[in-house]
Parts: structure tokens; sequence; C-alpha cells
């Protein structure tokens, strides 16, 4: 018989109290073991997201969390080990160019990424556009590749704080994911687990992202931030604007020729923008001297992309799959386009086929939305706003009702003020 | 595919919004369907307990799990029915003077009874103590038993309220037992589902009771006497105290020898006057004129129970077991006593096998503790304060610890001031 029982943890929590660093470990590892039952978690859970958690408390779930699978050491790679996490956004495809544009800066990227699931996509996804890139290496393979080129973009193993797998597909099914306490701890043991030297936290806020509030994404950042450094991770956070989709692709294979097209120099504004200023942090935290624009501009950015897509078994020259059907969404009236909301976006790339309802699902490679007006962009009636796109024209129905109120167009003409695409800078201490 | 998803119902309540009968319904039938699973139904439980629920909800919540099985129909018993609920205490044998005695009345009462877990004893299991008796009755048998006697004392179907038994057994493990709306629509749902017409509450409140605080206890008997009268059911409750055992006898067997001391018109004072204001409230809620405490001394209530306890195969007149193993703790000063703690009595009568830890477990019929002296009575050194009964003669060491600081003896024999049993009334509207 344990001298800690669950019930107790449960109760403790419930009436407010602060729940002691051996109560969490054991309550993780009881639970990863299956010792601890999922309608107790649950309760926990929901104890949690409506009483709070303490600093110590969060540092305490996420290091149990990290212990419940292996830690991966990274120190032999010979460079500077700094990774970017975002929290989701619509069109977000900022780790394409950004993974090889550090790696280029002479820092290594073990980003360890995963799969959409609802309005905003996954890196995974976008990559498998690629013919013939897998997203599985072993860790010998990703220690290598982090050594010769400094880019890797893969799937996490499942020995990756396996803790936090479980407990997410139960807060899924238990409406105890809006915790800032259990999302904090849910990124961080991830990423504290995948051996990075130091990260840069891309926390997105708006229609299109998961918090809607800057004041709660400032709170997530700041407590991931805390978080990396009580671990050793030198950690800081840019804070995002994502009421408008990041560029003008929103997909799988549309994102990734965008991201191709940021690298050889061209690309939407926004999407430079943040790449680059993701890039400054992330060499910043590391000591390196580069400046990734001049990297970027250099073309060494592209060639590392190049050598990390054909090291992962893909094609960088391959053509990218392009949809079967296509819709196109045109202006009723001339003016200057003052909103486009990420959230309808996202959607209606999601209904085409871009993301998944369920885990087991496939996304189809072609499917997105092309947004060919942005805020600021001056249109006249029967100029093309949207385009549509996929294999099952059966979603065009849907994806149309979602993105017809997305974009607002003001006839007057009016100078149009672009909102600051960098809200806010969070650093340790 | 459902018009209504669990979780969302779970996100509603733990944002804090009412839920709607309909919402409250499908929930409570897709959980007794297994269509709900059991760590969702656990986290809408937390976000309950932890944001509450109003009048209507815990009405729909009722009247949802009386819906779970079939509702009793008494109509046919040709004498009114009323019955009474006790929310457990220590020593709380009197269910088993006052069922005949109000029977005795003229009423009928089909009190639906349970078995006892933790510290407080079960009715049916201090009635297994007499020999031959059965707690289980079909629907037939126990509605001409209400016709001819009047007195029945059995355990409930199955089908009686079948999602309140599988919500307190997730309650129980999920630390979400302590919330007055789920106890409140707990208790109702069944007497409800019972099929009586009137209904009296015995709300414990003190140490040895589920409710520690008049408050508490008060607002758990408004909640009650509401729903009652929601559902046609004419309600009230007695607020009663349970920081002392009722009477002397704690355990099983004991507190049948009790019972039959009040019915032939002795016993102690505590429980005769609980049992004649209960009765009195039973009988006025029914509109019967007969006296209870001229119906005791009459012997009528003796000749009621003798009735029920044959015509459900018991011997009234059979020995009841005893103990095989006794010790008797004394006095060590001499004094007047001036408190006698429910709990640690309870307790260790409990651990002498009185209860049980877990359901499945059996009780011993013979186990118990006497308590020789009560609140105000005086003692002198080496006087039997305790007789500790039990056929687990291990129990004894931990079952004196409990006692061990239960009972305060006061040298200056200082008057004592004996504190009210009945603390307060609470009737509809």
């Amino acid at each position: 018989m344990s001298a800690i029982a669950a019930v107790d943890v449960i109760r403790a929590k419930r009436d407010g109290a602060a729940l002691s660093e051996a109560q969490i470990e054991w309550i993780i590892d009881a639970y990863t073991r299956h010792e601890v039952a999922e309608e107790q978690m649950s309760a926990l859970l929901m104890a949690i997201l409506l009483n709070g958690m303490t600093g110590a408390e969060i540092a305490a779930w996420t290091t149990a969390m990290i212990a419940s699978g292996r830690r991966m050491d990274l120190s032999t790679v010979g460079r500077p080990t700094v990774d970017k996490h975002s929290t989701g956004g619509v069109g977000d495809k900022i780790s394409l160019p950004l993974v090889p544009l550090v790696a280029a800066c002479g820092a290594a990227v073990p980003q360890l990424s995963g799969r959409g699931l609802g309005h905003t996509g996954g890196t995974l996804d976008k990559m498998e556009s690629i013919a013939g890139w897998r997203a599985t290496l072993s860790p010998r393979e990703m220690a290598d590749q982090l050594s010769s080129i400094g880019a890797v973009i893969c799937a996490a193993s499942e020995d990756l704080a396996p803790a936090d797998r479980k407990l997410y597909a139960l807060r899924d099914v238990t409406g105890t994911v809006e915790s800032i306490p259990m999302i904090a701890a849910s990124i961080m043991s991830k990423k504290i687990a995948e051996g990075t030297s130091a990260l840069v936290l891309d926390v997105k806020v708006g229609t299109g992202a998961f918090m809607k509030r800057a004041d709660h994404a400032a709170e997530l950042a700041r407590t991931m931030v805390a978080l990396g450094s009580r671990e050793g991770v030198r950690t800081s956070a840019l804070l995002t604007d994502m009421s408008t989709p990041l560029g003008r692709a929103v997909g799988n294979a549309i994102e990734v020729a965008e991201s191709v097209e940021v690298l050889a120099g061209g690309g939407p504004a926004d999407v430079v923008e943040l790449t680059v200023a993701l890039a400054r942090e992330m060499v910043s935290l590391v000591g390196l001297s580069a400046d990734p624009a001049q990297v970027l501009a250099s073309g060494k950015a592209m060639d590392a992309w190049r050598s990390m897509v054909l090291a992962q078994g893909g094609d960088p020259d391959a053509p990218l799959p392009t949809p079967r059907f296509r819709e196109v969404v045109v202006a009723d009236e001339t003016g200057v386009v003052t909103e486009l909301d990420a959230l309808p976006v996202g959607l209606a790339a999601w209904r085409l086929g871009a993301g998944r309802a369920r885990k087991e699902h496939a996304v189809q490679a072609a499917a997105g939305v092309l947004c060919l007006a942005k805020p600021g962009d001056e249109v006249r009636v029967g100029q093309p706003l949207f385009e549509l796109h996929t294999n099952t024209p059966d979603a065009f129905t849907a994806a149309l009702a979602d993105l017809s109120g997305a974009i607002r167009i003001d006839p007057t003409g009016a100078a149009f003020d672009r909102p600051a695409l960098v809200l806010d800078v969070i650093t340790e201490g």
C-alpha cells in the first residue's frame, strides 16, 4: 500500500492547498504506471484548473513529467543548441525557414515537432508534403544531423515525457485543456526533455490563437520562461499577433512553398519579419554573433534547408502536390482590407482537408486557403480574395461559409495602420 | 452523434454557467448507459463541487437520477406513507424504534436503508444481528408488509436510482463526496423514488457527523426540503446534535438491544427523546392524531417491532450475538464528564469490527463500544467508562488509542449543561 493516496491529493488541491513536490512526483509517476485511475486524474485536473498552482507546483509537475520518460543528451553535438516553440497559429510555417536559418547562423536546432489538431496546422504535416521526407529519426540520426547540418525537424519519440502524452489525451476529453499551469508544464516538459540549452517561445495572441487575450498570453509566457530558468534552459518569449494569418498560405504544401520563397529572399513581409525576429532572439540567447538577416540574404539558410530535407529522405526539388479542385472568392466592393480574421481562415483550411478532426485522420497535402489580400491591401470589386484548395470538393460549402465574414473592406479607403507583429518580449528575471 | 457533447457540459459548469435541464437529463442518462466516461463525469463532479449548482440544477439532477431507474408506487398501501432519513451518526439506531413506533401510530414507513461505510453504522448491518432476519424484500412483499404492519426496513433494489449508485462509487474515489448539491440530490433521489408521500430528515451536525458545521448542515437541510417540495413529497428536517454518541451502545447487536429497551419503555433518555421528536414530526406531516409518546408507552410500538422482525424471517426472542473478547477502559480521575467525542467512539467501534473499510467487507454483529458514562454523569477513579467488544482482539490496541482522548472529565465537578439534542426544525416555504 502506498503512503500517498490519490484521493488525498485530489482533496488537498480541491480545498485550495499547494501540493508538495512528493505528492506531485508520486501522482505523475503512479498515473503513468496506470496506478492512479483516469477518473481520479481528471478530477485533480479540474481542481487544478479552477484553483490554480503555485510556481513551485508547476515546476514540480514539469519535472515529474520529464522524469516519466528519458531526457535527451545533446552535449556531444558540438554547436550551441537552441529551439523555438510556437503555441500555434494560422499560417504559422515559421519553423520551416527559421530552423535552417538559425542552423546557418552556427547553432543546432533540435526541433521536435507535432502534428496539427483542429484549426492550427502541424509542422510535421507541412513537411510531409515534400516527397520522400520522413519525420522519424533515431536519437543517433538526430544527433548526427545536428552536428553536421545544425537543422532537424522531426517527431518526438514515445519516451519523451510520456506522462504529458497521456495527460493531454485526458485533458482533451474532460474540459481541462484551458489551464495556464497545465499548458506551460506540457510545453516545457517536452522542450526541456528534448535537451536544448536555450529556447525561444512564440506565444501567439488573438482570434486565431489558443490565447485570445494578451494578459493570458503574457501570463503563459512568464510561467514558461520561469520554468525554463529553473531547469537551466535559457528561455525567452515573444508575444506575437495572431489576429490575422501569417503570410498568404494556410495549409500544408502551400506553406512549404511560401517558406521556400522566404529562404530564397522573397516571401510575405510578415513571415520574413517574424522569422528574423525569432532568429535574432535565438542566436542572441546562445551568444552567437551572426546577423540572421544577412545570413538569410546570403542564401546559406536555403543551403541548410536543402541539406536538412535531403538528410531526412526528402527531395527539395520535387514539385509539391497540387489540389484537384479550386474555388475563388472575389471582393464584392472596392476599398482597403482592414481586417482578415485568422480563425475562420484556419477553420476553412481545416475543413478543406489541411487539418484533422481526430488524431487518427490523415491530412491532404494539397488542401488549404491562399489569402490573396491582406490587411492594408487595396482591392477592387471582382478581385480575388481567397483561393480554396482541396481534393474533396464537398468541403467547399462549409469552407465558404466560414470565410463569409472573415474579411472586412473599408470602401472609404481610409488609412490603415497595420498592428505590430511582435507585441512584447519576455525574458528571464 | 449526439447533439450534446459531454465535454461541452463540463466546460459550461467549469466556466460557472448553470446547466440546462436538457443537459443534465442527457448527461445522467448517458452516464448510466456508460456513454459518458468515468473520467468525464469526475471532471464534471469536481467542477460542480467547486462552482456549485442552482436550486433548479439540483432539482433537475435529482429528477434525472430518479428517472435512471424505477419510481415505486405505494398508492395501494392503504395508510399514509412517511419515511425518515438520517445523514448518519455514531450510535444512531433511531430507525429501529422509530419505524415500528410510527407504524403503530397508523402510518406506513417504507424505510429503504443502507449498510455502513466508515465510522457511521448502517441500519441493515444492525438489523442483521437478529437471527434469521433478511434485508431483501420483493416490491410485492414490501407493499403487503406496509399494508398489514406498516413497518418495513429493507435494502433498496438495484433499480432504485441506479445513476446515484454509480455516481456515489465515483465520488468516493475522486474526492467529490463533499458537495452539498450532490449529497442532497443523492439522498433525495432515493427517498423520492421509494414512493413515500412524506419525509422527515434528521440532519446531524457535530464531530461524529458528516457535516461538522451547523451552517453547512442547515444549508443541506434547506436544499433537501426544497427538493422534496418540488417533487410533491412533504418534507421537513430536524437539525440534531452529533457531537456525542446517541445512547450508550455503538455497534450492531448492542444497538438492537438498546432499541428494544426503548420499545419496552426504557432505554437512554436521548434515544427516547429523538425517537419521539422524529415520530411527532412524521405523524404530523401525514395528518395523523396519535401521540407517539403515548403509543410508545402503550407497548404497541413493541408489537409492531416484533411483527416486522417476524415478517422478515427474524426471531425477535432469539438471543443476540455476544463478543468473544472484551476490554474495559476506566476513569483515571473523579469528576463530571463534560465531553464524549462521537468521532473517536465511532472510529473505535469501526476498528473493532462493527463497520467496514470497503463495501465488500463483512461486519461483526457482536463488535462495538458501550459508553458507560455520558456527558453530565459523575464518575469516580477506576469506574468503567467504555466497554470494547470484538471477536478480533488484535483490534484493541488501535481502538484504545482512538478512545484515549475521547472523554473529558472535569474534577471540579462543575455544573454541566447538556446541549440541546434538537437544534432546529426546517420546514417547507
